[in-house]
């Protein structure tokens, strides 16, 4: 019997089956520290203790982006080691605020399986949950991943297609942000006068910037949320692989796009909910990021009055300025797209 | 009306306008952690908190230079996002310690504008302040940058050029510096026996070591200090431009040098002031930076027993060793160097 | 008189002299993040407060290789920074738990010289020890080095080889680990379910991932570990020495598979001993290291029934997959392994 994790295949899971996975991880201004240094984003609340507190906060939030990627860190030992593709995500909620101090730690329910046709891999669907070290749930979302058999005459299982909301409704939102006061908000500080009033459904916002990826900057930022894919580590396996190169972590694209989008979007500080996300094609070390984002709707969170939401739908490209708003040549993405996300921004009303 | 910031040209400064600039920054033992890797500094004041209350501070300051940068980065986005280059910086004091914990902001005020003679740019001049969550000034200085026009047939401004110092005289010096227990200093622990008294002007130090700058590196640190200068991220239109590579940050440069001068100036733990700085020509990820210092001044400070100041010239040379002391090279200035500063530096008498 | 150090050569050292290194550090959660985004380590113990609590720590303390680091960089600027190599180290002992805050400064004494035949160099055998800020020895350790002599006329000292243990014994393990409750011990949010009685001497371990390390990596470590030695930094005078390139620090070999054993190894959270260690070739930027261990011995710790000890030997490899436990090629070492690394860890029974 190996000591060693080779992961789950295909005919491992079972619906209903829940994971808890492994290593814990106490959150800390260190780990912000290197979140700013890897993305440079500039949110005011997530960056000043001071200007937190002002509002309502009790101190600055960690980025909802570094909860992320640390809970979904922890999924990938016992979920997508033996991935051959990431499909998507969605139905994906920031339930509480989380601070330096808090330990995340994460847990998988297998809520969907269908074996492909080809009987060599099938899709895996799980709910995750980031729980902080009192047990709230800070994170809540489905991702469902092909995975491989390990043995291609295991019989295939029930088939189990769960349904997902194409986005999430208005009224779920805003359980991570506490009631703020907005007169408190110094919009001068925060870098932009807009607010949720300003923003309007079909507005199309270019985020002007580039930002070149280095290798050693992935591999920072994927070993700090304890990712061990090993796609974005192996140059040596890699290279002899179908691109050549290691892979960047799709949730990297992320966090740059939304550091970059900073600029047209200041206010925006929460992300609220992720209603889907696809990651289109590769990102390489050398390559440069830009973004670009559509106002996909405006809405109003029933009982507050402080903020609204926002509903965002943000393309990231690969070495093209986003002044025209790449997107499709015909029907397919155009060449130079890598990320479509969809989510829910909260912003001051 | 973009929402995105295309930044101030010439003709948007006025004399007198005082600019709030954005994203308030809380600096964390994070940040700390972060500038020692980036530049492996081995003052024992700011690296030990026994260290340095043991001498008089509550725990270990902020390093000045991680200061200075966070502080200079929120200047960018309204001060030199249009910049054809900065021309220079002067008149710099350090007035209050930075602690962890601590939430840095910064103003600018324009003091000095001046259209050039072809139509199509200005040098506009500031004076920008770095605050504390209390509101104490910790940082001040001028500095002076080449501005686009917007428009080449706006009328020009009244020619205002503020008078600076050639130096801070040492009676400005050492607000930022509480009166410390010279006994309680141990030297050895320090790193070097040099105080105040064993430097004598005209001394010229080489400090030895070399340091290779990686992309990776000073991508880092320019996103820590939340600098958003294009110039130093965007490979794809750097690669188009004058010099075909993204350009360092050249504050990145002044913190190499600074630590390597811990090799002949492990004492001077302090730099209390910048008189002028000039970035005498670029630097590029590969290349390799040297550092040597003159000693320019000995001077006691009034009314203090426990340090005196040294002003000190420390130049800045890329892939040249600098035995024997490298600056000029006829008139101007030898080729390999890219840094030519002069400041303050406090130290045990 | 140079006011820069230029290190001590052979004939400066003489035994029982102690030598007080420079730069006390203070140790803060920045840098445990540093190190986590370094290497990826899982180690439940030092990645959670929270675990780290429930079965006896205050909190989690620093990785044991972290301390190793900051130690060890000390003894750089006084004991090698003419060193021709890094012969080997023994006897090495944690004895105390270090937390973010604590203080580290370190203390060299000289207990072995040898002047080398050619007499031109000699080896120096110093033991380091590492103290907190209350004076604690927290880490006690012997190397030796190869150093060159500044006049080779200078006269040999007598010779004196100290006698240091092949491995340490079990009993004189576990100063640095508190009495944990095994109880509390959650096994699957560590990561894997063995224990001590689930090793055998004898039983080999592939780490199966690689890692690919980047210049800008082992730059920053090494940097935090303010570990001042030029062949790790200068490819400006590396590139006309012997290799061509910059060399990377030892350690960086040895915290790259302690956190690639995690996959097989995930309960033994702390090292208590290295016993030896051998850098067997040079690592260089761009190659990608993989891992092995074999346990050697198993040993009960007198006293104790929380944990047990595991002598395990661990090597690394460059762009060699371990799957076959490469080590050997007749007498020699085969031409992919970097590292033979000896030591203790502990891990519940």
């Amino acid at each position: 019997m190996s000591k060693t994790n080779s992961g789950n295949f295909f005919e491992d899971f079972k619906i209903g089956q829940v994971i808890a996975h492994a290593t814990p991880r106490t959150v800390t201004t260190g780990d912000v520290a290197l979140y700013t240094a890897l993305y440079g984003p500039r949110f005011a609340v997530q960056s000043s203790d001071a200007f937190a507190h002002q509002i309502g906060y009790p101190k600055s939030p960690v980025d909802d982006l570094l909860v992320f990627h640390i809970v979904f860190g922890k999924t990938v030992p016992d979920i997508s080691l033996n991935a051959v593709a990431n499909l998507g995500y969605g139905d994906c909620r920031f339930l509480a605020a989380v601070f330096p101090g808090d330990t995340l730690s994460a847990t998988s329910e297998v809520i969907g399986l269908k074996e492909n046709s080809n009987g060599q891999t099938g899709v895996v669907y799980v709910r995750s949950r980031g729980r902080n070290q009192k047990g709230v749930v800070v994170l809540d979302y489905v991702r469902w991943v092909m995975v491989r058999k390990r043995d291609p005459n295991a019989p295939a299982p029930a088939e189990v297609i769960p349904q997902l909301p194409r986005a999430l409704a208005p009224d779920q939102l805003g359980d991570a942000l506490p009631v703020i006061d907005v007169r408190k908000y110094d919009f001068a500080l925060a870098g932009a006068k807009h607010r949720w009033g300003d923003y309007l459904p079909g507005e199309r916002i270019d985020h002007v910037d580039g930002m070149t990826v280095e290798e050693a900057e992935h591999q920072f930022a994927t070993r700090l949320y304890q990712n061990t894919a090993k796609v974005h580590f192996n140059q040596f396996s890699e290279g002899q692989g179908r691109f050549g190169r290691r892979l960047i972590y799709g949730g990297h694209v992320i966090s740059l796009a939304r550091a970059l989008s900073f600029n047209g979007l200041a206010n925006a500080f929460h992300i609220a909910a992720i209603n889907g996300g696809r990651h289109v094609s590769p990102l390489f070390a050398g390559l440069t990021v830009f973004a670009w984002t559509e106002v996909l709707e405006r809405a109003e969170i029933h009982g507050r009055s402080d903020v609204g939401a926002l509903r965002l739908r943000t393309i990231a490209t690969k070495d093209q300025p986003c002044a025209g708003h790449p997107l499709k040549e015909g029907d397919a993405y155009h060449a130079s797209v890598i990320l479509d996300l969809d989510y829910w921004a909260l912003i001051p009303r």
